[in-house]
């Protein structure tokens, strides 16, 4: 039998998905799983977006232009443009999801062997897409205890190398909801202007800061407009992840025309998602606020709760909706495979995502999980007591309460 | 200003692509353009798929699985079951159109410097998907003179390498029609298997096969099950390329464990396109009946108007819906150009694509153009006029008439 790729061998199995068939045996044993693990937002898609999808009036769901539809860029400019953003159209190509996004961006700036310094804890995919175009993500580690801000710049400085073409920021962060403040994305771009970087900037979670400390956007640097590129979607703002609609903006000319040569080669984003996303950027103002302040409840209850178990920590998130927290454990992996198999509390019990799957340096996070707040609050409540009666049930515990 | 990727350097720009700023100027001349470049047929998505837009009841449109829908992957197997295609639920994987099917399927199997033997003329962004992963194409020409038969198995054996990892067929085949004989099936079953191969084998177009010559898929080939990596795609057969439905079929384990990582850090196929393709399977006998008696009539009609045209040839065809034709002119590339920039007859012109970007072997191909027969009748009558004439009148003509 022919052998497949060592790129395949090497690209990493995705943490949280090692542990679904465990979850889906404690569903079949009549166990209610907690999902604490996962970026799905229950919150509702816009009716607007919903009702879009009733009035497609076509005959034929062909083919839309490989940038995406011209409607669609022109919404999406002027969405950007309130938030200070000053795109151009023609700055801005839709892909499908955010995904896309970052491996075409990876594939139009990166050859093999090339490297992107990126802080860790880090969404988990970046590293699928890197191996995908044969680059090396070199990770600085920041650290629950200074709440996982930038890490020293110094650091970062240092590990620049003749490869190194860019770094790659995410913000407000996944997994940790940090948000970057001003005197670090400062920072930032002095580094990258020095060293004529490339900026990835990921800001899917813009719409979600909590703290009053401004949004700041690799778009809001100034000097380096033409190194930033921008990675967005409308899968977590509106709630809807599975029309896999993102887009990829930068001004760099020559960038932009080589990411399109992948674009034509897929031929176009999907064509439906498009259409309801178009209808989304018109929710009105009540739903992105009855999305946010719900966001920020289910923030504060959740936080607040961890912190109340004994040997739990979490830092404040500033954004998105996740947080990463310390646990009383010798090993979160196997924690949290113990929670999904060996562990229930009145018929129920927690599934999170291992915080080792975020980092690269080994041994980081070992005590770490990451905990979405995708629930409603009474769901977060009973997840909270499942939580800590587990902790209090597994043998792997390293204090006693 | 940082520089971006050889790769995306070295990424073919689409041939059609190319041409499409000209085909809008003679639009903005008001000039009719009779598109005979596109694979988007014309023809109407199945009703039954349309509706199921209409009836998608759900709140949220959240992700759906990486590896698919399994409703819509139950109906698929059902589906190849009915062309004899024997492969279980578990084979087939979900992806965004068939372009991620044959990037997944070169990711999983071909490292950097990996090679892989494609007959060509053939789909350009092959091409481009192989930069993707760093591999090499292996062309080995196939000409219209022998109707784009597949080209000697010897040939094709010659150019076999310790780096050759697979054969990329795609049959009926994009862009010459040509159909693969059971002897031509058997000569690559024996290849494939010899030299312990993939054998990638693009059968999107299978519907339309026209001349009573057995669809004979690379599922049929006894013995290399675990080497045959299917692609496929709803795209041609329901007209609705723009929903970007398509799957990747493998019995290989190993493969299949593989392609699946890829798949999670895309995190999942277009939800909503999912459930158009799902209920477009279900499309009536006539829709499908309609479609493929379309077909076969424009096919007939486009194909005897062509070799009517004096310096005209195309083969006859015998699956998809397409052709390569050779013309009386100097250079096919510079006629398709002089057609949208400099021509019209009777207040239209013609958009044909210019087959050198079908072919990697510099100077095949010159003479040459794909048709598409996505138009109707009526309108190809007039596409067919208008080319004779700007055959007529274009100064690069090698024969009078």
């Amino acid at each position: 039998m022919p052998s497949v790729s060592q790129r395949g061998e090497i690209m990493p199995a995705s943490p949280i998905r090692k542990l679904v068939p465990l979850s889906n045996e404690a569903k079949a044993r009549g166990i209610k799983v907690f999902h604490l693990n996962i970026g799905q937002p229950d919150l509702p898609t816009p009716r607007i977006g919903l009702e879009a999808l009733k009035h497609i009036d076509r005959d034929v769901l062909e083919y839309s232009p490989s940038e995406g539809l011209l409607s669609l860029r022109q919404k999406l400019a002027k969405y950007y443009k309130s938030f200070n953003i000053n795109v151009n159209v023609d700055d801005i190509i839709v892909t499908t999801g955010g995904s896309e996004a970052v491996l075409f961006a990876f594939m139009a700036c990166l050859d093999p062997g090339d490297e992107i310094i990126v802080p860790e804890p880090a969404y988990a995919n970046y590293m699928a897409f890197a191996i995908s175009a044969g680059a090396k993500i070199i990770t600085v580690p920041s650290s629950i205890d200074e709440g996982f801000a930038l890490p020293p710049v110094e650091k970062m400085e240092s590990l620049i190398t003749p490869r190194t073409k860019g770094i790659l920021i995410c913000n407000p962060n996944n997994p940790t909801g940090y948000l970057y403040t001003r005197k670090e994305m400062d920072q930032i771009r002095d580094l990258v202007k020095k060293h004529d970087l490339f900026l990835f900037s990921d800001e899917v979670y813009r719409e979600f800061c909590y703290t009053g400390a401004p949004y700041i956007s690799a778009f809001h640097l100034e000097g380096i407009e033409n190194q930033v590129v921008l990675i967005d979607s409308v899968s977590k703002r509106y709630s809807e992840c599975g029309i896999r609609i993102g887009a990829l903006i930068t001004k760099h000319e020559k960038l932009k025309k080589n990411v399109m040569k992948f674009c034509q080669a897929r031929l176009s984003p999907p064509l439906l998602g498009q259409l309801v996303a178009e209808a989304s950027i018109d929710a009105p103002a009540e739903y992105m606020l009855m999305t946010y302040n719900e966001y920020v409840e289910r923030r504060k209850f959740l936080v607040d709760g961890l912190n109340r178990i004994p040997g739990c920590y979490s830092p404040i998130p500033m954004g998105a909706f996740y947080t990463v927290v310390s646990l009383p454990v010798d090993d979160a992996d196997r924690f949290c495979q113990w929670c999904l198999r060996d562990f229930s509390y009145e018929g129920a019990t927690v599934f999170m995502a291992p915080a080792s799957g975020f980092y690269t340096t080994p041994g980081m996070g070992r005590n770490e999980v990451r905990v979405a707040y995708v629930l409603n609050k009474e769901d977060l409540a009973r997840a909270l007591v499942v939580l800590r009666e587990a902790l209090r049930a597994y043998p792997g515990r390293t204090i006693d309460f």
